[in-house]
């Protein structure tokens, strides 16, 4: 027989795409949604980069070099250098999102079956990156009590197996907003020296970071050139999600080299993005204050009306534009899609994304949702009324239905 | 100990990269290099298309659904209408560059370890892709003795084994130039039908057809619905590489909602370069009539330029903008760095493509090179006659060295 979805491959739907058919049939009915459930900002594109799109200037639109533009490269030293990290051009590779950074960088130090030991929750496509190449994820649990701070070395220690090749950390994290400060990365830095492995960073949030000591990354550690993978993307920090530039980072030149042969298999990174991505990097210091100030805005506001709410409870992130909150329900998915299926609250509702993709473990955290705050704080405050007001009509229909 | 290569994904280095940085070398001393080795079209753009990246009128530049925009599927469906292939928005899936679109379809109908046959030469990145994923790559020799004609039915019967998921045919095709008619189509049809297997075609040249019967593509061949995958691209068709827009064509909806889930783990594909791609479908019908006669034009010079070589073969190529020539020589990879590292003719020289990378079958068609005629005609005459130089001044070298 014809045989599609294979055994090894399988990568699961994730729960919040599967309540994208309840949020167009709510639409459908005339409904208004706060879209709380993706990682789509709706700050502006900085507009040196719009622009540099708009001034192109060739008559063929021709492949770049695998790797990415040298000038653009180049012009990422500079950046990274104001960031206190010393690489050279070499030393990045430049690929289609931080999203292909990821997948090339597990498939390129794994054999399949090998293990990479991942802090959950975390970023759901971890786990499709995994799939595609064959490679176990081994969570590592952090919970909301702890303020999903990093686990302790031991914990580590104990999940450490002969196939494990690295620990792969999201700093600042999505979905937890969790920031890890620079003793927790020297923590890591001794066990993956200790047992040769691999430290992968995906620093994608690392602009946006809300506390004085500010974001340490892993190339800024000593002591792990050979161990240490920094994953990066313009799609955040620019709001230029749409145009797919991202890279991997290493002082590693093996791992360079062997990601080099993936990134050559599938030719070269989009060649206009990289000119937009190229021009963002003169995107003036005003924009990041603006954009941190609104972030803390709106974090502080989300928090705190949340906060207000019987039964629910946050951690306060100290980055990124995500947050995760235990709600006084059972099934956090199916008060979600209750919410776009049954609800309405003078024709508006909320769509949340079920933390419960998040966690590799099953069964686990099913009352928790995320929340990505990347609406203006007045919706941001309208949107938590409603929530509010559908906890308590959802326990009034959970007990009618009982 | 820290281990990056691995043996499960070890994508070997293509002979064509490998003389790289000879070509290098000999551009730092000087020389000029006409690039006969690459499959980069000197073509300019549509102007339509660099008019909608120029115009693009956006405030925030998003991610666009992982399928592609729904826009641009709508207008793709009038393009293959117009091609005689009559298909719906959701059986195309847009993907970054044909390179995603291989990759992606590989790994959705296979598990690691499963079989794909091939007939060889066949683009190098076929390997690649599948050995990212796992997929064991199962060769079919064609010959340029036989005009690289498609082999037989029994010829492919005899390799099809339990694992056997898919053949996979590039048409027209790059290495060879070979065109498959109707009846060729119709037997494979019958072959994949009979055994269940899947039967991707590659045609991404399919607007590059220089015969009066024209291109058949495998969609519309009825009765193998569920069968068919198609992978096309921009990037030859509008000389428009560096967009990187691909698209996975298929009536089969299983197939298309597993590419689905790998497409929705990297988010989407360009988003400007979906614009450009958009806009690129209004390219007048003169602006395709006179880059198939400039290559026409330039296939006939190479063909009749080398003909004239004494010892070198050629088969003329009835599409795309490739062909293979056999040479005089033991080893053209050998000839081919010579040409780069130790020799000029009045500070030019040529760079070709070992053809050995295109065959998975290993120590065959070793003094084969592929040229790519991507240049106008007065240099291809002038490259043939270096080439011609070139090949007499190696052989007295080589028995010069005996
Ligand atoms: C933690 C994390 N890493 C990587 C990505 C991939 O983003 P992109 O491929 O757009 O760079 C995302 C996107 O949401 C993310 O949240
Ligand atoms: C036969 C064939 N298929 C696919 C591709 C991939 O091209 P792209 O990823 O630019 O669409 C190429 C590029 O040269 C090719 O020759």
């Amino acid at each position: 027989m014809l045989r599609v979805s294979n055994k090894g491959r399988a990568i699961p739907e994730s729960p919040i795409r599967k309540l994208v058919p309840y949020a167009e049939a709510a639409k459908k009915r005339g409904t208004e949604i706060f879209y709380l459930n993706i990682g789509q900002p709706d700050i502006k594109t900085p507009k040196v980069a719009l622009d540099a799109v708009r001034n192109i200037d060739m008559e063929v639109l021709e492949y770049s070099t695998s790797n990415g533009s040298e000038q653009y490269r180049d012009k990422l030293v500079a950046y990274y250098k104001k960031h206190r990290i010393n690489i050279t051009n070499e030393q990045i590779l430049v690929t289609t999102g931080g999203s292909e950074a990821l997948y090339f960088t597990i498939a390129s130090i794994t054999d399949p079956q090998d293990e990479i030991i991942i802090p959950e929750p975390f970023y759901a496509n971890y786990t499709s990156f995994s799939i595609a190449a064959g490679v176990k994820v081994v969570p590592i649990n952090t919970s909301m009590e702890d303020g999903f701070a990093l686990p302790k070395v031991n914990e580590f220690e104990a999940l450490i197996t002969p196939r494990t090749r690295a620990i792969l950390i999201c700093n600042p994290g999505n979905p937890t907003g969790t920031l890890y400060s620079k003793q927790e990365i020297r923590e890591l830095k001794k066990l993956v020296v200790k047992y040769n492995l691999f430290l992968i960073a995906d620093e994608v949030y690392r602009e946006f970071v809300y506390t004085d000591e500010g974001h340490y990354s892993i190339m800024e550690e000593k002591g792990m050139d050979m161990n240490a993978i920094m994953i990066d993307s313009t799609s955040k920090r620019y709001s230029m999600c749409g145009a797919r530039i991202g890279c991997v980072i290493s002082k590693n030149p093996e791992l360079i080299s062997t990601v080099m042969k993936m990134a050559q298999s599938r030719l070269c990174p989009p060649t206009i993005a990289q000119i937009a991505a190229e021009a963002a990097l003169d995107t003036p210091q005003s924009y990041f204050d603006e954009v941190k100030e609104e972030y803390i805005g709106r974090r502080n506001v989300i928090i705190t009306e949340l906060t207000k709410i019987e039964g629910v409870h946050v951690v306060k992130p100290n980055g990124a534009f995500y947050c995760l909150a235990d709600l006084p329900v059972k099934n956090a998915e199916d008060f979600a899609r209750w919410m776009l299926e049954s609800y309405d609250n003078n024709g508006q509702t909320v769509m949340v994304a079920p933390a419960s993709g998040f966690y590799s473990t099953p069964n686990i955290a099913q009352n928790q949702i995320r929340i990505a705050y990347v609406l203006e704080k007045e919706k941001l405050i309208r949107a938590v009324e409603i929530l509010k007001d559908g906890l308590i009509k959802y326990s009034n229909s959970i007990a009618l239905n009982q």
